[in-house]
């Protein structure tokens, strides 16, 4: 475990908007090359994680985040690298594992699986999965994944994955557990299971003031305490739209434009019924912060760098200055 | 299209078999680092192609082949980079070709899939897989990676997996087309399917003369040309089994216990019923020639050696000479 009073780091879905002003939109050959170079810098400068996200989408380059973490292994020494999320819902959880397990060797360590039911509804159709079973399916696959990554030897049986039947699961990660940490757009549902299962947990801060959020963390903690776990062995996280600039008013002009094209290009995420977060048409860039505690072995070799700042454009094509 | 005469490349399953001389085995960890190390040297020496494996196993630490040439399309520049092979029979098409898309996205248009049924039998349980439906799923899986390939809006239905309903699947790769081969043991239905289809053909001689799989490849070409195809647009590729050194002796020598390894503990892969191919217990690392005409549009770039002396000690713990 790490003794940072926090951590930060970036998050992207890769996305390939057209810039606001220009129209113009680049390639997902750029756009990935692009990200990657991105990882590469967070890492020099000293944040301590980076996340890429799952979507099914022509405006997203990325759809299989463990193929492009491993990427980023091969190019980066100290930052950890982790989904954001992995839309475990409609995925195999062994796969998942895998590829992960391989991230993780590849990094000697650094993997972190953000699992999350998704809040974009593409996948379900085209893995042919069910909205209806939209939380059935997210408790069971997450039982899966947790089932193999305590045994090497797997006996597992659900409704919605064919039963294992004492099977090794291979390869095996760097770390003697890899982190599996839950991602959260606000349901009550998903913190209580989190809490409950003594996972680590992140909010997703999408819109809305953070402090309208202090009500699901607390319950988060009561329901690690009803299940009879330590509240301050968990970590809490939080990922919010940020830009930065050096100051307020420049950080306000440079995000307007990015901040107003995705409404009004008919962009707005298609959002599930009954999510409870607001809607914030920033782009997808995050930063998130995170307590101290981290549940891996190998968290307290990044460098620490209290006052790093990190300039956030809103994508490679827009408006950033140079 | 290229036009070399021919091509060559390294192939690796990343095992991790005891070293049989001290008896030690590297770890995962170790066996990847090295893995890399090693694509990234075949990529600075010239070699044409390196190819990963898919295996379920302890004894190998390759179960996602995409995930592995990530890393290395990271780190290398010319290389083409394929899976030898993926085991598509017991996968989602649909991931498979997403994971590959990406690669090709990261390597700038190097990126290949050789697609078989597999050789082990670990991966049909492991995903809910009937042995019994060996060719059949092979045939319908390839079926929907070929539908994907084709058609960025993907509609599909079949036994085996869930229909798809006019869906898009991303990214798109940075080649016109990704590359598909097949990859054979010896069976004549899967060569005649291969040249029907005019997909280019690997034939992987793990024992026997090369001379006994001519008829095989004569075969392949009657049935592209069956199929109203020019079987000269077909390019072919061997995988054997090679051991380099300065002289026949020398290699003799070096090869000798690795040679005897396997057999020796207990772990000669366990085939198939009627799989035509003899037994070698030499190890997986393996030395690839393809004739010209390549189905992408990057393969030229390449660097081409045609002296280049390529040592393959069995494994990176094995009797190699400095």
């Amino acid at each position: 475990m790490t003794d940072k009073p926090f951590e930060i780091g970036v998050s992207s879905f890769a996305d390939t908007y057209p810039n606001p002003e220009t129209g113009e939109r680049i390639s997902d050959e750029q756009r990935l090359a692009n990200l990657l170079e991105e990882i590469e810098l967070a890492d020099k400068v000293g944040l301590d994680v980076f996340g890429v996200g799952e979507h099914h989408r022509p405006d997203f380059a990325a759809s299989s985040p463990a193929t492009i973490l491993a990427a980023a292994a091969a190019t980066t020494k100290n930052i950890r690298l982790t989904s954001a999320v992995t839309v475990l819902s409609t995925d195999d959880p062994v796969r998942v594992f895998q590829q992960f397990a391989t991230v993780d060797l590849i990094s000697h360590g650094r993997a972190e699986l953000t699992a999350g039911r998704g809040s974009f509804t593409e996948s379900y159709p085209l893995f042919g999965y069910d909205l209806d079973d939209y939380d059935e399916l997210f408790e069971e696959k997450l039982d899966l994944l947790l089932t193999v990554r305590e045994n090497e030897r797997v006996t597992w049986a659900g409704n919605h994955r064919a039963g294992i039947n004492n099977r090794g699961v291979y390869p095996r990660p760097a770390q003697e557990q890899l982190p599996v940490w839950i991602g959260v757009g606000g349901n009550p549902a998903s913190v209580e299971r989190a809490g409950r299962l003594g996972l680590p947990l992140i909010v997703a801060i999408i819109g809305g003031a953070p402090a309208r959020f202090v009500p699901l963390v607390d319950y988060y903690r009561q329901s690690a305490a009803a299940a009879g776990r330590d509240p301050r062995s968990l970590p809490v996280a939080i990922n919010s739209h940020t830009f930065i600039a050096d100051d307020s008013r420049d950080a306000a002009d440079d995000a307007q434009p990015v901040r107003s094209a995705p409404l009004a290009a008919g962009r707005a995420p298609r959002r599930l019924p009954g999510r409870s977060s607001g809607e914030n048409p920033l782009r997808v860039r995050t930063v998130r912060a995170r307590p101290v505690r981290r549940p891996d072995r190998r968290g307290a070799t990044a460098a620490r760098r209290r006052d790093a700042r990190h300039r956030t454009p809103g994508h490679e094509g827009g408006p950033a200055r140079p």
